[in-house]
């Protein structure tokens, strides 16, 4: 396989202070890999993620909801604008081969529901609040006995993200 | 305004018995008002609504997944096949005035995710299990302050669905 | 087969005045005939061959490229907002039994060129001008020798649509 | 802007063996000036030129109709896997700063109308047989007065997409 390993992470679009800082770690840590960050393209999280990544030399994707290339932030390397308005959320959750929750609300919560019908692997930052808190170790439904994986801090999700992939990897 | 009101019924493909039969009242009652049901076209709850409707005389509207016309179960009066795999999930949500909800797993969830973002009155028919129980009643966020209303037998749903009904009309 | 027969009319959403007549009388002869007519939701053709339909007593479908229910023309009986933006084109071309273009542009061309790689039956209204002048009686490529049926009026698309449904019937 | 400018190439899904060895040669161009390629993710000419843009150090980006990752060609640097069928291909062209088309049959044909819908320059390699062949130097419709591009080989394409990048940049 050629192509690169591509982490998507979810999460507000508004800006909580704390989760930004999180997630401008994440990003980083995604960056400093190798992989490529996947993500929608909105402020908040997904404004805070790229920016972790893209100023530490990543690759980062922004698969927009809107039809025009230069909305949404600019920490992005590459613009996918789908024109498919909300629909694009499972296109981004297709596109990871991990997803990463930090916070959110609906629009996460619809994120977290597709990742878990594509039985991709999940990563809840549990002390961000939001649908990550509550699904955190959580099974979404009895379909799957893989629970979300919970991390409660930036070590453990480091530990947790580079366990799944190397299990990719292998596969 | 000269289209009908439409509804869209959401919840698990499996059989589940007890909800099926719920869910063939639910759809007779939406065939008896002259209202348009819409469903996913999948087994399970959508079958069992959309045979409710479809055997009291109701329009039937299957939108579904595939690109075939002819897949899914045949009490449609109308079948939209769009194609665009699970992302259909979004566009059954913005094609019901109204959203019922009777048990559901992921699929249903992510259902329940969009149309808390599209801001349509919902309703969870609280006593069906899976997200439909975890959810009556509650609120998918802070942004909005109208929680998922639970119905708690077929009369308080019948009741409850007349009263948004009205509402709607009267806007 | 519970459903209807679905025809999915495709063209301009600028009005010009002789080509809506003709649609208007497209519409009439769906709804005579119990056929439910598939329509994009716009202006020109789409809202006159909805009228002819809907003030014939028809089933006129509306699957906009918006997110709002209410947008469009005042023709339809029902509305399916896909909220997929144009994307949606490949939607209402799923949608239809057969096809039927009046005149049209690039929108209307992009439907012409899903309706062949669909393999849907498809009419063009050679002398309305636009794509479906262009079209009528070519093959868009060489894989299938099944050429784009050109009607030169009224009562030849009338003898042509009905030898096309009869045969769906009796696959 | 920090994002790069993204080409997308369009055109046959089965192999027509002159028209791949000029897509690898488009494919080249387009990394060796550092722009990212965008493609279907299919055979013919989307492997082709992806794999000149990959073998030349070059970002391709398959946006793919299918919901798994790992179909299509091997040439990718980073998967988008939409799962919406082949109303996907109006988001390639959404992707695209500017489009190249290379023969093509009916979802060439899809793709060359969105582009014109979207207002996105287009060069056709005229010589390529095809809807390219037919298009060259052409207009869609009548609503906008900028004909597709027509380029007779590679050094004439080379510099017409020089001219038209270097335009986008001074806008």
């Amino acid at each position: 396989m050629n192509r690169k390993i591509q982490i998507t992470v979810i999460g507000d679009s508004e800006d909580i202070e704390v989760n930004n800082r999180l997630a401008y770690e994440v990003g980083k840590f995604v960056a400093q890999n190798g992989w490529v960050l996947i993500n929608g393209g909105n402020g908040g999280i997904m404004s805070a993620v790229s920016k972790g990544a893209f100023e530490n030399g990543g690759i980062v994707v922004s698969v927009t909801n809107w039809s025009e290339m230069d909305k949404g932030h600019d920490y992005a390397t590459i613009k996918i604008p789908t024109g498919i308005g909300w629909a694009r959320n499972s296109v981004n959750i297709l596109a990871g081969d991990v997803i990463i929750g930090i916070g959110g609300k609906s629009g996460t919560l619809s994120e977290y529901a597709y990742a878990w019908c594509y039985q991709k692997p999940i990563i809840a930052l549990s002390t961000t609040g939001g649908w990550s808190s509550k699904l955190a170790g959580e099974n979404i439904d009895d379909r799957y006995q893989r629970p979300i994986v919970g991390a409660d801090n930036l070590e453990d999700f480091k530990t947790k993200l580079n366990e799944i992939v190397k299990n990719l990897n292998s596969d």
